[in-house]
């Protein structure tokens, strides 16, 4: 097998999403416009011309690559290299108007995610990981594009933790007693966040994350970004998250553990 | 009396703070370094450094001004013209890394908020209002600064609109079951935000806000923006909200009433 640096590519695929989704960033129309205007939703709309633009992009330049996608379903979805793409992870943010949204690609080889890209075009930030380094490209006050390394921070014990999720009523009624359990042992809880929460526990400013009924383009390309940065990302029974389902990601093994005893049924 | 345009001033303040405080961000130590290296708090020095930077701004251009700031208390506070200052408003967010603080500067006039601006040194945007008008000015996708003028958008019932709270936790057990009764009857409730989130009330892409326990300097700023945009702003009795408190702000008068029934005790 020929390794290939896929880096570069995976970079141009969010660049080409990100050029898709931000003209319909903060677009909104006026409740009594959509009706006169029919069906038109900017989020489905920069969804679909995004997703468009990757799939093209991925097929002109890898034709035996599979895609699995949000909005146009799966091809080739047992090729030994397979595209997950969510042009818009954080809908519910986008359409708020935060920029806490992202375009999430990941690259999956032989079901395993090796590289992940979380893409915030309104911010000029692109997250980067292949499970052994992660990045983050950005701009300085002057503008300037700037990158540096991610790195987890240490966080011995839950007391010391700051937890995230989405949002709690998104859990089903056990899983957010379970997580409750986590939340009142921690330091600091906080909502929403969607994959900028991901991309700050790589940072080093977020401990835990914690969330519930996720797709598998909804984790797939956080994993790498935060697995190279030390952290770790399992399902709450610790088993590989790339499927989706119930995932916590952690900055720090410990409290990793420590969430996995109150999360186990 | 003159009539003096403050605008540019406003904007200086806010262009000095966010120089003092982006330095900070995105900075904080690993846990063992801040034991070893005492009490560092890059929250506390940047709250401090930015509003040094502003007092003595204030000071030197304007000496017969007031001002009340979070972090040294008041100076001259019964002055015809008073600064309503708040360095970093949502400091767990900018501990988290998430780029939705940002920095309050309101000018009172004889008590009442007439000129306010939140500054988002991060993603570089100014939102500001002088009751009359309010207007975002940031950067396109090139990096080149635009401006345009903030509009609320039409809600015209509960049942379509976005409401958004920094974290019901925050509320007293009253004050949360009837934020609640709103919550129930609202499209879309969303948590986190800070005085991002009367940002976005004033942009158009959020309907509600309702928080309680506010600092007068947590809202003075907000007021004269989501009301030039159209918006209204007021305590959950209906009074003004320039002192802080239980405060709701709505684009639409409309499902400003339909809160304030909900919210009344």
């Amino acid at each position: 097998m020929t390794i290939v640096d896929f880096e570069p590519f995976v970079a141009e695929l969010a660049t080409v999403a990100g050029d898709a989704i931000l003209p319909f960033f903060r677009t909104a129309l006026q409740a009594q416009d959509k009706g006169a205007r029919g069906q038109f939703d900017p989020v489905t709309e920069a969804d679909r011309a995004a997703e468009t633009a990757m799939r093209r992009l991925i097929q002109s330049t890898f034709p035996a690559h599979g895609i699995v996608g949000e909005e146009f379903g799966d091809h080739q979805p047992d090729a030994e290299y397979v595209w997950v793409l969510d042009p818009i992870d954080g809908t519910k943010s986008f359409i708020s108007g935060f920029p806490t949204w992202g375009t999430l690609v990941a690259l999956e080889h032989r079901g395993v995610p090796v590289y992940g890209v979380m893409h915030q075009p309104f911010t000029r930030e692109k997250f980067f990981g292949d499970n052994a380094r992660a990045t983050w490209a950005g701009r300085n006050a002057h503008g300037t594009e700037i990158v540096h390394h991610l790195r987890t921070r240490d966080c011995p014990a839950l007391a010391d933790a700051t937890v995230m999720t989405t949002s709690p009523a998104l859990m089903e009624p056990g899983e957010r007693a379970r997580f409750e359990r986590v939340a009142s042992e921690a330091k600091l809880v906080r909502f929403g966040g969607d994959c900028y929460s991901y991309c700050m526990v790589a940072a080093g400013h977020v401990d835990l994350v914690i969330e519930s009924g996720l797709q598998p383009y909804d984790i797939a390309a956080l994993i790498p970004i935060v697995k190279g940065a030390g952290g770790v990302v399992t399902t709450w029974s610790g088993d590989e998250a790339q499927g989706g389902g119930a995932v916590v990601a952690a900055g720090d093994p410990r409290v990793h553990e420590a969430a996995l005893k109150l999360l186990a049924g």
